[in-house]
């Protein structure tokens, strides 16, 4: 599988193409500090075979903020090589902090916004970029990512939406002089052989944002200026987010919120043939600069197909790895029906949202880890009647009901429409379930999966199919 | 060419695949009457050789709006059926009206949203929808295309969005049931034999809003139902539009707005992906229901492109087409450059938004309609000094400015960069105009081309060659 084929980027020797994408976790101390909780989340995704460990965001000043790890100052650096030398000490992996800056937010709903910057912020910014690297590099990782994607600072400059008057607005080289001052900063602080990978969004995905068209332009320049790679997300703006009074702005809560965390009604791997866009424009300049793209690649066919296709040369996979830091060694031993399956039922964004610690709702009950993966370990199993799986259809779509399995802790839903394939829609605790999404003169066939805290998942129920009467409409 | 290959939709003969889908004129009577100049708009389109002319969204009903056209009465009957024999009169084009039902919106900014409509205002709408495609029949249409798309009353039924707790709502088939009960109205009443198309988002665009994945079986049911053909557009819905205090809610406002008339930032043909998955879906289904797709389509090889990849069988061109309504014509002959080309500055958006005629920018000024098409007008002349284009370098970007040239009404501006190829970045009559999308290190080609009011363009002007200096980022 391509899946598996390491791949050098900038010097990093990554022993395969998947990649964790930074995610907040809400783990660390109010103060920044590393903790044993954050140390363990890292080490278990080099022990579950991901080829780049992106470590969540961590941020190059002291802003007010919550819990967020903070690269700000020589103190941390003890902390975060703990980080470093737990992935490396777990696998090959190579791991990477993403560094961050972020304007300020308040609870009035007001934020700051990058017009609002001074001359001497600005400058401010880009020597606390540059040290935040160089920190980066002593605390032993294999190299940096800047973020230059969803609601930050440096997204926020490369905007369309930037309205400074300055050098740092008005062109697309002024939008990106900042992003571009900060990586000169940081080769020269940090050494150029150091890699300094650089996430962005391929589209903005709000009102008057950039689109694909700048983003190939960008990710041009940024080859240009020597990024080892271009991570592509998407949306995740301020300008769209809902304020809810009495809290600050949480830029995943508008579309451009669903288009950077996108929920179970998206399509899978949404983003790939925007992806594939960048990719062909950086391969027609020359440019072999790795490009790795994000957005719902859960499913293991998907994944190597972004590959195969050439539309990146790393999928970066957050949600489902979170729910299964194993998916790599899974999908690698062939057993990726055993894997943990994201429903993108999206509690970990709303644990991000909360500021509370992000965990997964397929793991165990108040476990603040991925439990370990034993191949050995007993798999939930049905009574006689294998569930007793049963149908009703009431105004609400089609009920489902169940009894318990022996060891299930919980249990996935799965639906077959006329073409056969069953899909998982859902994956919960309850054993009642409600299906919104049909239509009458169709005929579905469900089943369920019950699943034990560890993860594996045990035979199916029976399945059930329900034929939904044909509309009146649709008789006459 | 795939483009000029007929089809036949429900037994409507079309002679190509090129559709005007529905654009707003605000061209009819403050009551909804038929105006010559909306005669002649439409006989324009049938003349530049469109295959299937989609005729302005009519309201079934007499709610208060803009100068908009209304089908609600017999009284309509007579205005409606000029519009389908001056279409039929000028070529072999097939015509059918677009029938609306909207719901009602106040200055304040509040706005009537389906979930407020008591079940025998539902029972009036579905019959209302009856009458006004009968009256589409009897006005000697081929057809009627039901709007389901963007912001009115059908598309919140269908949208992720509807909140409606009885069996108009709740699960796919309650938000389907209005658009079934009409479809099955419409065919009583007008005939099963009477081609419906229908209109209808391929994506909403909206936080929570549905997407390709609804589409894909919205459309199939769709098809079930006898739907002629399914036209796909995206966005333009209300929930995102940006409220002006004072003014009732533009749905075009918002980011939604922006996906459903792109400006020129986006990428063209943005739809075509989601289009072939729909498409795909169809015929796997077996389904051979026609599908048209929107979006960006201005450029023939794109146009071309979209079916011969079999993404979709017809292509909807919009303001490509009012901009000139002989782009047919002028590609089948060969003779595309000669079109004048829409450069997506949205004047005709705005117009729309606020009730004005809607008319092209690139029209001659004071224009109602595009001028006609005179394969042997003069075309406008440079002076000696070839229009003397200079380029200068500005902190807004590069400056050009040029001499006037006889006989030209406006000019194109093109800019070539290190591919080579020439792009159309904007069009206007002033002779100057500065390019911000500009990076340092980079070489730009400019030329600029002179346009007569009838819409030919004289030959280019001298070639200026800027290069940007590197930013000392890039230096370092």
């Amino acid at each position: 599988m391509k899946l598996f084929e390491p791949l050098d980027i900038g010097g990093m020797k990554v022993p395969n193409r998947i990649m964790v994408p930074a995610m907040v976790t809400h783990l660390c101390r109010e103060d920044g500090v590393v903790t044993d909780g954050i140390v363990e989340r890292y080490a278990r995704y080099a022990r579950g075979g991901a080829g780049l460990v992106v470590v969540e965001a961590m941020a190059v000043h002291q802003a007010k903020s919550g819990p967020l790890l903070r690269i700000s100052d020589e103190a941390f650096v003890p902390g975060l090589r703990r980080i470093a030398e737990a992935v490396h000490a777990c696998s090959d992996a190579k791991v990477v902090p993403q560094i961050i800056h972020f304007l300020k937010v308040a609870r009035s709903g007001w934020r700051q916004t990058v017009d609002m910057l001074a001359p001497a912020e600005i400058e401010r910014i880009v020597g606390q970029f540059g040290d935040a690297v160089r920190r980066a590099r002593e605390a032993g990782f294999d190299g940096a990512e800047l973020h230059a994607a969803h609601a930050y600072t440096l997204a926020s400059f490369l905007s369309r939406r930037n309205s400074r008057e300055d050098d740092y607005g008005r062109t697309l080289e002024g939008r990106m002089h900042l992003v571009g001052r900060v990586i000169a900063e940081a080769r020269r602080k940090a050494g150029a052989d150091f890699p300094l990978g650089i996430r962005i969004n391929v589209e903005e995905c709000i009102k008057d944002g950039y689109t694909v068209e700048e983003a190939k332009t960008i990710a041009a320049r940024l080859a240009e200026l020597g990024a080892a790679y271009v991570s592509l997300s998407a949306g995740g703006k301020f300008e769209d987010a809902v304020h809810v009074p009495g809290q600050v702005l949480f830029p995943y809560t508008g579309y451009s919120g669903d288009r950077a965390m996108p929920g179970a009604w998206f399509p899978a791997a949404l983003n790939t043939g925007l992806a594939a866009q960048v990719k062909a424009h950086l391969t027609a300049r020359g440019f072999a600069t790795p490009l790795a793209v994000a957005g719902k690649l859960s499913a293991p066919a998907d994944a190597e197909r972004v590959l195969a296709e050439g539309a990146a040369d790393m999928v970066a996979i957050a949600r489902a790895l979170l729910a299964d830091p194993d998916w790599p060694v899974k999908v690698k031993h062939g057993h990726a029906e055993r894997i943990v399956q994201c429903d993108y039922c999206n509690v970990c964004k709303n644990l991000d949202g909360t500021h509370n610690p992000v965990v997964c709702a397929l793991w165990p009950q108040r476990a603040v880890q991925a439990p370990p993966y034993d191949p050995q370990a007993a798999v939930p199993v049905w009574g006689a009647d294998q569930g007793a799986l049963a149908a009703s259809l009431g105004r609400e779509g089609i009920a489902l009901e169940w009894r318990k399995a022996a060891g299930a802790d919980r249990y996935e839903i799965y639906r077959a429409d006329a073409d056969g394939a069953p899909r998982l829609l859902d994956a919960q605790r309850a054993v009642r379930w409600v299906d919104p999404e049909i239509l009458g003169g169709r005929r579905y066939r469900y089943h369920v999966r019950p699943c034990a805290a560890g993860g594996r998942a045990g035979p199916p129920s029976n399945t059930v199919v329900v034929d939904v009467p044909a509309p009146a409409y649709l008789r006459a």
